[in-house]
Protein backbone atom coordinates (compact mmCIF):
# COMPACT_ATOMS: atom_id res chain seq x y z
CA UNK A 1 0.00 0.00 0.00
CA UNK A 2 1.60 3.44 -0.83
CA UNK A 3 -0.50 5.46 1.52
CA UNK A 4 -1.83 4.85 5.05
CA UNK A 5 -4.98 3.56 4.81
CA UNK A 6 -7.71 6.56 5.89
CA UNK A 7 -9.43 4.48 8.65
CA UNK A 8 -12.95 5.66 10.14
CA UNK A 9 -13.73 4.54 13.79
CA UNK A 10 -16.85 4.60 15.40
CA UNK A 11 -18.87 2.63 18.06
CA UNK A 12 -22.20 1.98 19.84
CA UNK A 13 -20.89 3.40 23.48
CA UNK A 14 -20.11 6.64 23.13
CA UNK A 15 -16.90 8.04 22.28
CA UNK A 16 -15.45 8.38 25.46
CA UNK A 17 -15.80 4.39 25.94
CA UNK A 18 -12.38 2.51 26.82
CA UNK A 19 -13.25 0.29 24.06
CA UNK A 20 -12.99 2.86 21.30
CA UNK A 21 -10.19 4.65 22.70
CA UNK A 22 -8.58 1.34 22.61
CA UNK A 23 -9.45 0.62 19.15
CA UNK A 24 -8.30 4.15 18.10
CA UNK A 25 -4.74 3.10 19.40
CA UNK A 26 -4.31 0.50 17.41
CA UNK A 27 -5.63 1.79 14.33
CA UNK A 28 -3.40 4.56 14.97
CA UNK A 29 -0.58 2.38 14.33
CA UNK A 30 -1.54 0.95 10.70
CA UNK A 31 -3.33 4.38 9.31
CA UNK A 32 -4.86 7.55 9.29
CA UNK A 33 -7.32 7.68 11.73
CA UNK A 34 -10.94 9.42 11.80
CA UNK A 35 -13.49 8.92 14.66
CA UNK A 36 -17.17 9.68 14.26
CA UNK A 37 -18.81 8.14 17.28
CA UNK A 38 -21.53 9.05 19.48
CA UNK A 39 -22.02 12.00 22.34
CA UNK A 40 -23.71 8.87 24.16
CA UNK A 41 -23.91 5.38 24.49
CA UNK A 42 -26.78 4.00 21.61
CA UNK A 43 -26.39 0.33 22.99
CA UNK A 44 -29.70 -1.98 21.46
CA UNK A 45 -30.07 0.77 18.96
CA UNK A 46 -30.30 -1.67 16.07
CA UNK A 47 -30.19 -0.34 12.76
CA UNK A 48 -31.97 2.90 13.96
CA UNK A 49 -31.32 6.09 11.79
CA UNK A 50 -32.70 9.69 12.82
CA UNK A 51 -35.00 10.79 10.31
CA UNK A 52 -37.36 12.98 12.42
CA UNK A 53 -35.07 14.79 14.33
CA UNK A 54 -32.03 16.85 14.00
CA UNK A 55 -28.17 15.78 14.26
CA UNK A 56 -25.37 17.32 15.68
CA UNK A 57 -21.44 17.20 15.44
CA UNK A 58 -18.93 19.12 17.22
CA UNK A 59 -14.81 17.98 16.79
CA UNK A 60 -13.27 17.03 20.14
CA UNK A 61 -10.26 16.11 21.71
CA UNK A 62 -10.86 13.35 23.98
CA UNK A 63 -7.04 12.53 24.42
CA UNK A 64 -3.78 12.63 22.90
CA UNK A 65 -2.67 11.18 19.44
CA UNK A 66 -2.82 11.89 15.65
CA UNK A 67 -6.64 11.16 15.11
CA UNK A 68 -8.97 13.60 14.19
CA UNK A 69 -12.34 12.89 16.18
CA UNK A 70 -15.94 13.95 15.88
CA UNK A 71 -18.91 13.30 18.75
CA UNK A 72 -21.89 13.01 16.81
CA UNK A 73 -25.99 13.11 18.68
CA UNK A 74 -27.23 10.38 16.70
CA UNK A 75 -27.03 6.81 16.26
CA UNK A 76 -23.87 4.37 15.02
CA UNK A 77 -25.41 4.34 11.69
CA UNK A 78 -25.89 7.95 11.62
CA UNK A 79 -22.26 8.25 12.32
CA UNK A 80 -20.90 6.55 9.28
CA UNK A 81 -23.25 7.98 7.01
CA UNK A 82 -22.48 11.68 8.02
CA UNK A 83 -18.84 10.76 8.10
CA UNK A 84 -19.08 9.57 4.74
CA UNK A 85 -21.12 12.21 3.29
CA UNK A 86 -20.45 15.46 5.11
CA UNK A 87 -17.54 15.50 7.48
CA UNK A 88 -14.85 13.24 5.79
CA UNK A 89 -16.94 14.12 2.30
CA UNK A 90 -15.28 10.48 0.61
CA UNK A 91 -15.00 6.87 1.50
CA UNK A 92 -12.31 5.63 3.99
CA UNK A 93 -10.75 2.57 2.77
CA UNK A 94 -12.21 0.93 5.91
CA UNK A 95 -14.38 0.93 8.48
CA UNK A 96 -14.12 -0.10 12.38
CA UNK A 97 -16.57 -0.41 15.22
CA UNK A 98 -16.15 -1.21 18.68
CA UNK A 99 -14.59 -2.41 20.66
CA UNK A 100 -18.16 -3.35 22.31
CA UNK A 101 -18.76 -4.04 25.57
CA UNK A 102 -20.33 -7.02 25.69
CA UNK A 103 -21.07 -9.50 23.04
CA UNK A 104 -22.45 -8.94 19.40
CA UNK A 105 -22.93 -12.85 18.91
CA UNK A 106 -25.57 -14.48 17.35
CA UNK A 107 -28.44 -12.93 17.21
CA UNK A 108 -27.35 -9.94 18.84
CA UNK A 109 -25.91 -9.15 15.40
CA UNK A 110 -29.65 -7.84 14.66
CA UNK A 111 -29.93 -5.58 18.18
CA UNK A 112 -26.08 -4.40 17.56
CA UNK A 113 -25.49 -0.62 17.40
CA UNK A 114 -21.30 -1.57 17.13
CA UNK A 115 -22.80 -4.05 13.78
CA UNK A 116 -25.34 -1.78 12.41
CA UNK A 117 -22.27 0.60 11.82
CA UNK A 118 -20.45 -2.11 10.44
CA UNK A 119 -23.08 -2.97 8.31
CA UNK A 120 -24.13 0.78 7.33
CA UNK A 121 -20.61 1.07 6.36
CA UNK A 122 -20.69 -2.12 3.88
CA UNK A 123 -23.96 -0.88 2.98
CA UNK A 124 -22.10 2.49 1.36
CA UNK A 125 -19.52 -0.18 -0.48
CA UNK A 126 -16.81 0.53 2.80
CA UNK A 127 -14.99 -2.82 3.85
CA UNK A 128 -15.93 -2.48 7.67
CA UNK A 129 -15.67 -5.06 10.85
CA UNK A 130 -16.71 -4.74 14.43
CA UNK A 131 -15.16 -5.95 17.16
CA UNK A 132 -16.66 -6.94 20.64
CA UNK A 133 -15.31 -8.11 23.54
CA UNK A 134 -17.80 -10.32 25.78
CA UNK A 135 -17.17 -7.68 29.21
CA UNK A 136 -19.96 -5.31 29.79
CA UNK A 137 -17.51 -3.68 32.55
CA UNK A 138 -16.35 0.00 32.11
CA UNK A 139 -13.04 -1.55 33.34
CA UNK A 140 -12.86 -4.14 31.05
CA UNK A 141 -9.25 -5.35 30.20
CA UNK A 142 -8.39 -5.15 26.29
CA UNK A 143 -5.17 -5.87 26.55
CA UNK A 144 -5.32 -8.94 25.16
CA UNK A 145 -7.62 -8.49 22.27
CA UNK A 146 -5.23 -5.74 20.51
CA UNK A 147 -2.76 -7.98 18.96
CA UNK A 148 -5.74 -9.82 17.38
CA UNK A 149 -8.08 -6.71 16.58
CA UNK A 150 -4.42 -5.47 14.59
CA UNK A 151 -4.06 -8.95 13.28
CA UNK A 152 -8.05 -8.89 11.49
CA UNK A 153 -7.90 -5.50 10.48
CA UNK A 154 -4.55 -5.99 8.19
CA UNK A 155 -6.25 -9.28 6.81
CA UNK A 156 -9.21 -7.14 5.87
CA UNK A 157 -6.96 -4.74 4.21
CA UNK A 158 -4.88 -7.19 2.49
CA UNK A 159 -7.62 -8.89 1.03
CA UNK A 160 -10.40 -6.84 1.04
CA UNK A 161 -13.94 -7.91 1.47
CA UNK A 162 -16.46 -9.33 -0.82
CA UNK A 163 -19.48 -6.86 -1.83
CA UNK A 164 -22.24 -6.84 0.59
CA UNK A 165 -20.02 -8.50 3.26
CA UNK A 166 -18.60 -7.51 6.71
CA UNK A 167 -16.98 -9.30 9.71
CA UNK A 168 -18.37 -9.28 13.24
CA UNK A 169 -15.69 -10.27 15.54
CA UNK A 170 -16.42 -11.35 18.99
CA UNK A 171 -13.63 -11.76 21.96
CA UNK A 172 -14.04 -13.76 25.07
CA UNK A 173 -13.22 -12.59 28.29
CA UNK A 174 -10.51 -14.39 29.46
CA UNK A 175 -7.58 -15.66 27.65
CA UNK A 176 -8.16 -15.46 24.02
CA UNK A 177 -6.86 -19.45 22.46
CA UNK A 178 -6.93 -18.35 18.47
CA UNK A 179 -9.75 -17.05 15.93
CA UNK A 180 -12.15 -19.26 14.53
CA UNK A 181 -14.43 -18.74 11.35
CA UNK A 182 -17.86 -19.29 12.24
CA UNK A 183 -21.28 -19.30 11.16
CA UNK A 184 -23.61 -17.03 13.63
CA UNK A 185 -25.46 -19.73 16.40
CA UNK A 186 -28.71 -19.95 15.81
CA UNK A 187 -30.36 -18.40 19.64
CA UNK A 188 -32.36 -15.74 21.43
CA UNK A 189 -32.93 -14.23 24.08
CA UNK A 190 -36.13 -15.47 26.26
CA UNK A 191 -37.50 -12.10 27.98
CA UNK A 192 -38.47 -11.80 31.06
CA UNK A 193 -39.77 -8.14 32.11
CA UNK A 194 -39.23 -6.87 35.23
CA UNK A 195 -42.67 -5.65 36.31
CA UNK A 196 -42.73 -2.05 38.92
CA UNK A 197 -44.29 0.66 40.22
CA UNK A 198 -43.58 4.52 39.96
CA UNK A 199 -44.34 6.81 43.10
CA UNK A 200 -47.09 7.84 41.04
CA UNK A 201 -48.80 4.26 41.04
CA UNK A 202 -48.01 3.79 37.56
CA UNK A 203 -46.72 0.95 36.29
CA UNK A 204 -43.59 0.18 34.37
CA UNK A 205 -41.26 -2.48 32.92
CA UNK A 206 -37.89 -2.78 32.68
CA UNK A 207 -36.81 -5.16 29.87
CA UNK A 208 -34.13 -8.20 31.18
CA UNK A 209 -33.81 -11.69 29.96
CA UNK A 210 -31.93 -15.03 29.27
CA UNK A 211 -29.91 -15.84 26.38
CA UNK A 212 -30.83 -19.45 25.60
CA UNK A 213 -28.69 -21.33 22.66
CA UNK A 214 -30.03 -24.76 21.42
CA UNK A 215 -27.74 -24.30 18.51
CA UNK A 216 -25.36 -27.30 18.92
CA UNK A 217 -22.80 -27.12 16.13
CA UNK A 218 -19.61 -26.88 16.74
CA UNK A 219 -18.92 -24.01 14.18
CA UNK A 220 -20.96 -21.14 15.68
CA UNK A 221 -19.68 -18.25 17.15
CA UNK A 222 -20.89 -19.55 20.67
CA UNK A 223 -19.18 -22.41 20.34
CA UNK A 224 -16.24 -20.90 19.47
CA UNK A 225 -16.39 -17.88 22.27
CA UNK A 226 -17.10 -20.84 24.63
CA UNK A 227 -14.10 -22.52 24.06
CA UNK A 228 -11.79 -19.46 24.38
CA UNK A 229 -11.84 -18.89 21.08
CA UNK A 230 -12.28 -15.24 19.12
CA UNK A 231 -15.35 -16.00 16.38
CA UNK A 232 -15.24 -13.94 13.04
CA UNK A 233 -18.73 -14.46 11.53
CA UNK A 234 -19.14 -13.13 7.95
CA UNK A 235 -22.08 -11.10 7.33
CA UNK A 236 -24.37 -9.88 4.68
CA UNK A 237 -27.08 -7.26 4.62
CA UNK A 238 -28.89 -9.30 1.82
CA UNK A 239 -31.78 -10.69 4.13
CA UNK A 240 -33.69 -12.89 1.57
CA UNK A 241 -33.89 -16.49 2.07
CA UNK A 242 -33.10 -17.60 -0.94
CA UNK A 243 -33.66 -20.95 -0.32
CA UNK A 244 -37.41 -20.35 0.57
CA UNK A 245 -38.05 -18.59 -3.08
CA UNK A 246 -39.22 -21.16 -4.87
CA UNK A 247 -41.80 -23.16 -2.49
CA UNK A 248 -43.08 -19.75 -1.80
CA UNK A 249 -44.20 -19.45 -5.60
CA UNK A 250 -46.53 -22.62 -4.92
CA UNK A 251 -48.57 -20.03 -2.72
CA UNK A 252 -51.96 -19.60 -3.87
CA UNK A 253 -51.35 -15.41 -4.04
CA UNK A 254 -52.97 -14.41 -7.24
CA UNK A 255 -56.16 -16.97 -7.18
CA UNK B 1 -58.70 -24.60 11.94
CA UNK B 2 -60.94 -25.33 15.34
CA UNK B 3 -60.74 -21.99 16.82
CA UNK B 4 -59.56 -18.66 15.66
CA UNK B 5 -56.23 -17.88 15.27
CA UNK B 6 -54.68 -15.04 17.93
CA UNK B 7 -53.01 -12.22 16.00
CA UNK B 8 -51.04 -10.09 17.17
CA UNK B 9 -50.73 -6.66 15.24
CA UNK B 10 -48.64 -3.95 15.63
CA UNK B 11 -46.44 -1.29 13.28
CA UNK B 12 -43.83 1.23 13.50
CA UNK B 13 -45.75 4.63 12.64
CA UNK B 14 -47.41 4.42 16.13
CA UNK B 15 -51.34 2.71 17.19
CA UNK B 16 -53.28 5.75 15.78
CA UNK B 17 -52.01 5.82 12.27
CA UNK B 18 -54.42 4.65 9.47
CA UNK B 19 -52.03 1.91 8.35
CA UNK B 20 -52.60 0.25 11.34
CA UNK B 21 -55.73 0.88 11.66
CA UNK B 22 -57.04 -0.75 8.23
CA UNK B 23 -54.75 -3.74 9.31
CA UNK B 24 -56.70 -4.56 12.36
CA UNK B 25 -59.82 -3.97 10.03
CA UNK B 26 -58.82 -6.77 7.88
CA UNK B 27 -57.02 -9.49 10.76
CA UNK B 28 -60.36 -9.00 12.83
CA UNK B 29 -61.85 -10.66 9.87
CA UNK B 30 -59.54 -13.67 10.58
CA UNK B 31 -58.75 -14.25 14.54
CA UNK B 32 -58.84 -12.86 17.60
CA UNK B 33 -56.80 -9.60 17.14
CA UNK B 34 -54.56 -8.80 20.41
CA UNK B 35 -52.59 -4.67 19.19
CA UNK B 36 -49.74 -3.99 21.24
CA UNK B 37 -48.34 -1.04 19.20
CA UNK B 38 -46.07 2.52 19.97
CA UNK B 39 -47.61 5.16 21.27
CA UNK B 40 -45.49 7.40 19.40
CA UNK B 41 -43.94 7.25 15.47
CA UNK B 42 -41.11 5.05 15.73
CA UNK B 43 -40.11 5.20 11.50
CA UNK B 44 -36.24 4.54 11.06
CA UNK B 45 -35.50 2.63 14.06
CA UNK B 46 -34.65 -0.34 13.05
CA UNK B 47 -34.21 -3.17 15.44
CA UNK B 48 -33.71 -1.15 17.96
CA UNK B 49 -34.81 -2.27 22.01
CA UNK B 50 -35.26 -0.34 24.84
CA UNK B 51 -32.52 -1.29 27.48
CA UNK B 52 -31.64 1.92 29.29
CA UNK B 53 -34.85 3.06 29.99
CA UNK B 54 -38.49 1.98 31.35
CA UNK B 55 -41.64 0.89 29.34
CA UNK B 56 -45.14 2.03 30.11
CA UNK B 57 -47.96 0.37 28.58
CA UNK B 58 -51.79 1.38 28.67
CA UNK B 59 -55.11 -0.50 27.31
CA UNK B 60 -56.68 2.03 24.51
CA UNK B 61 -59.73 2.04 22.80
CA UNK B 62 -58.56 3.88 19.65
CA UNK B 63 -61.77 3.03 17.33
CA UNK B 64 -64.80 0.65 17.52
CA UNK B 65 -63.93 -3.33 17.14
CA UNK B 66 -63.23 -6.50 18.97
CA UNK B 67 -59.83 -5.79 19.30
CA UNK B 68 -57.52 -5.71 22.67
CA UNK B 69 -55.19 -2.84 22.30
CA UNK B 70 -52.09 -1.10 24.36
CA UNK B 71 -50.04 1.17 23.36
CA UNK B 72 -46.56 0.71 24.41
CA UNK B 73 -43.72 3.63 24.85
CA UNK B 74 -41.01 1.36 23.52
CA UNK B 75 -40.07 0.28 19.78
CA UNK B 76 -41.61 -2.23 17.40
CA UNK B 77 -39.23 -4.72 19.09
CA UNK B 78 -40.00 -3.60 22.16
CA UNK B 79 -43.99 -4.11 21.31
CA UNK B 80 -43.50 -7.98 20.01
CA UNK B 81 -41.42 -8.78 23.14
CA UNK B 82 -43.77 -7.03 25.53
CA UNK B 83 -46.79 -8.79 24.18
CA UNK B 84 -45.85 -12.33 24.01
CA UNK B 85 -43.82 -12.29 27.37
CA UNK B 86 -45.63 -10.44 29.87
CA UNK B 87 -49.30 -8.69 28.20
CA UNK B 88 -50.48 -11.66 25.90
CA UNK B 89 -47.93 -14.24 27.77
CA UNK B 90 -48.35 -16.46 25.20
CA UNK B 91 -47.13 -17.23 21.58
CA UNK B 92 -49.73 -15.59 19.31
CA UNK B 93 -50.32 -17.91 16.30
CA UNK B 94 -49.27 -15.11 13.68
CA UNK B 95 -47.67 -11.48 14.43
CA UNK B 96 -48.65 -8.54 11.48
CA UNK B 97 -46.95 -5.48 11.46
CA UNK B 98 -48.09 -2.83 9.37
CA UNK B 99 -49.21 -1.31 7.19
CA UNK B 100 -46.60 0.88 6.93
CA UNK B 101 -47.08 4.66 5.70
CA UNK B 102 -43.77 4.26 3.27
CA UNK B 103 -41.58 1.64 1.26
CA UNK B 104 -39.78 -1.58 3.09
CA UNK B 105 -38.39 -2.93 -0.31
CA UNK B 106 -35.00 -3.66 -0.62
CA UNK B 107 -32.21 -2.23 1.79
CA UNK B 108 -34.91 -0.33 3.78
CA UNK B 109 -35.88 -4.11 5.60
CA UNK B 110 -32.52 -2.77 7.59
CA UNK B 111 -33.59 0.51 8.66
CA UNK B 112 -37.49 -0.57 9.27
CA UNK B 113 -39.01 -0.82 12.39
CA UNK B 114 -42.26 -2.26 10.94
CA UNK B 115 -39.89 -5.25 9.59
CA UNK B 116 -38.16 -5.39 13.11
CA UNK B 117 -41.37 -6.05 14.90
CA UNK B 118 -42.17 -9.30 12.09
CA UNK B 119 -38.27 -10.52 12.69
CA UNK B 120 -38.36 -9.97 16.02
CA UNK B 121 -41.93 -12.21 15.96
CA UNK B 122 -40.00 -14.74 14.01
CA UNK B 123 -37.16 -14.82 16.12
CA UNK B 124 -39.31 -15.81 18.99
CA UNK B 125 -40.97 -18.72 16.74
CA UNK B 126 -44.21 -16.57 15.93
CA UNK B 127 -45.14 -16.38 12.08
CA UNK B 128 -44.91 -12.94 11.07
CA UNK B 129 -44.95 -10.88 8.11
CA UNK B 130 -44.12 -6.96 7.44
CA UNK B 131 -46.81 -4.69 5.66
CA UNK B 132 -45.87 -1.23 3.42
CA UNK B 133 -47.39 0.62 1.65
CA UNK B 134 -45.62 3.21 -0.94
CA UNK B 135 -47.22 5.67 -0.10
CA UNK B 136 -45.96 8.16 2.97
CA UNK B 137 -49.13 10.51 3.54
CA UNK B 138 -51.23 10.08 6.27
CA UNK B 139 -54.25 10.01 3.62
CA UNK B 140 -52.77 6.91 1.95
CA UNK B 141 -55.18 4.43 0.02
CA UNK B 142 -55.47 1.36 1.83
CA UNK B 143 -58.59 0.22 0.21
CA UNK B 144 -56.94 -1.78 -2.61
CA UNK B 145 -54.33 -3.43 -0.66
CA UNK B 146 -57.00 -5.34 1.58
CA UNK B 147 -57.62 -7.77 -0.43
CA UNK B 148 -53.63 -9.35 -0.89
CA UNK B 149 -53.25 -8.48 3.06
CA UNK B 150 -56.58 -10.70 3.35
CA UNK B 151 -54.53 -13.47 1.05
CA UNK B 152 -50.95 -13.28 2.26
CA UNK B 153 -52.14 -13.58 5.73
CA UNK B 154 -54.14 -16.50 4.98
CA UNK B 155 -51.89 -18.21 2.86
CA UNK B 156 -49.28 -18.27 6.19
CA UNK B 157 -51.58 -19.62 8.20
CA UNK B 158 -52.60 -21.99 5.93
CA UNK B 159 -49.05 -23.25 5.10
CA UNK B 160 -46.56 -21.96 7.70
CA UNK B 161 -43.59 -20.25 7.57
CA UNK B 162 -40.33 -22.38 7.65
CA UNK B 163 -38.20 -21.59 10.92
CA UNK B 164 -35.95 -18.20 10.66
CA UNK B 165 -38.10 -17.02 7.89
CA UNK B 166 -40.95 -13.96 7.59
CA UNK B 167 -42.08 -12.64 5.04
CA UNK B 168 -42.20 -8.69 3.57
CA UNK B 169 -44.79 -7.65 2.02
CA UNK B 170 -44.77 -4.23 -0.06
CA UNK B 171 -47.42 -2.88 -2.25
CA UNK B 172 -47.27 -0.13 -4.91
CA UNK B 173 -48.99 2.89 -4.71
CA UNK B 174 -51.55 2.33 -7.46
CA UNK B 175 -53.66 -0.06 -9.00
CA UNK B 176 -52.20 -3.62 -7.98
CA UNK B 177 -51.58 -6.03 -11.08
CA UNK B 178 -50.74 -9.26 -8.81
CA UNK B 179 -48.52 -10.39 -6.68
CA UNK B 180 -44.56 -11.76 -7.20
CA UNK B 181 -42.19 -13.52 -5.46
CA UNK B 182 -39.36 -11.85 -5.53
CA UNK B 183 -35.27 -11.02 -3.73
CA UNK B 184 -34.47 -8.03 -2.00
CA UNK B 185 -33.35 -5.60 -4.28
CA UNK B 186 -29.47 -4.36 -3.91
CA UNK B 187 -29.61 -1.05 -3.79
CA UNK B 188 -29.12 1.76 -0.86
CA UNK B 189 -29.57 5.26 0.03
CA UNK B 190 -27.27 8.24 -1.86
CA UNK B 191 -27.41 10.40 1.60
CA UNK B 192 -27.12 14.26 1.59
CA UNK B 193 -27.18 16.32 4.89
CA UNK B 194 -29.35 19.58 4.75
CA UNK B 195 -27.18 21.41 7.27
CA UNK B 196 -28.35 24.41 8.97
CA UNK B 197 -27.63 27.13 11.70
CA UNK B 198 -30.09 27.07 14.64
CA UNK B 199 -30.73 30.61 16.25
CA UNK B 200 -28.05 30.68 18.66
CA UNK B 201 -25.61 30.18 15.40
CA UNK B 202 -24.81 26.58 16.13
CA UNK B 203 -24.90 23.76 12.72
CA UNK B 204 -27.27 20.82 12.71
CA UNK B 205 -28.57 18.20 9.99
CA UNK B 206 -31.21 17.00 8.76
CA UNK B 207 -30.81 13.68 7.21
CA UNK B 208 -31.99 13.41 3.32
CA UNK B 209 -30.80 11.63 0.29
CA UNK B 210 -31.76 9.71 -2.81
CA UNK B 211 -32.53 6.04 -3.27
CA UNK B 212 -30.33 4.28 -6.04
CA UNK B 213 -31.03 1.31 -6.98
CA UNK B 214 -28.80 -0.67 -9.84
CA UNK B 215 -29.90 -4.08 -9.68
CA UNK B 216 -31.34 -4.51 -12.78
CA UNK B 217 -32.62 -8.03 -11.67
CA UNK B 218 -36.06 -8.78 -13.06
CA UNK B 219 -36.51 -10.60 -9.54
CA UNK B 220 -36.15 -8.20 -7.51
CA UNK B 221 -39.16 -6.33 -5.19
CA UNK B 222 -37.64 -2.99 -6.57
CA UNK B 223 -38.65 -4.79 -10.36
CA UNK B 224 -42.29 -5.67 -8.97
CA UNK B 225 -43.09 -2.65 -7.49
CA UNK B 226 -42.51 -0.90 -10.26
CA UNK B 227 -44.21 -2.66 -12.59
CA UNK B 228 -47.36 -2.08 -10.08
CA UNK B 229 -47.35 -6.03 -8.60
CA UNK B 230 -46.80 -6.33 -5.07
CA UNK B 231 -44.01 -7.75 -3.74
CA UNK B 232 -43.41 -10.77 -1.42
CA UNK B 233 -39.98 -11.19 -0.07
CA UNK B 234 -39.14 -14.02 2.78
CA UNK B 235 -36.65 -12.37 5.00
CA UNK B 236 -34.18 -14.47 7.16
CA UNK B 237 -32.23 -13.15 10.10
CA UNK B 238 -29.31 -15.35 9.91
CA UNK B 239 -27.09 -12.74 8.67
CA UNK B 240 -24.38 -15.31 7.66
CA UNK B 241 -22.48 -14.80 4.46
CA UNK B 242 -22.68 -18.93 4.66
CA UNK B 243 -20.72 -18.48 0.82
CA UNK B 244 -17.57 -16.67 2.10
CA UNK B 245 -16.55 -19.15 4.91
CA UNK B 246 -14.84 -21.43 3.17
CA UNK B 247 -12.58 -18.57 1.67
CA UNK B 248 -12.64 -16.76 4.92
CA UNK B 249 -10.79 -20.29 6.27
CA UNK B 250 -7.94 -19.22 4.04
CA UNK B 251 -6.61 -15.78 5.56
CA UNK B 252 -4.40 -15.43 8.07
CA UNK B 253 -5.70 -14.93 11.38
CA UNK B 254 -3.83 -17.04 13.55
CA UNK B 255 0.02 -16.94 11.88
Amino acid sequence: MKDKPLILVTNDDGISAPGIRNLIEVMNEIGDVFVVAPDSPQSGMGHAITIDSTLEVSAVTIDEGPQIEYSCSGTPADCVKLAVNEILNKKPDLCVSGINHGSNSSINVIYSGTMSAAIEAGIEGIPAVGFSLLDHSWNANFEPVKEYVKKVTLNILKNGLPKGTVLNVNFPKDEIKGVKVCRQAIANWVEEFDKRTNPQGKEYYWLTGNFINLDKGEDTDIHALDNGYASVVPVQFDMTAHHFIQQLNTWEFND
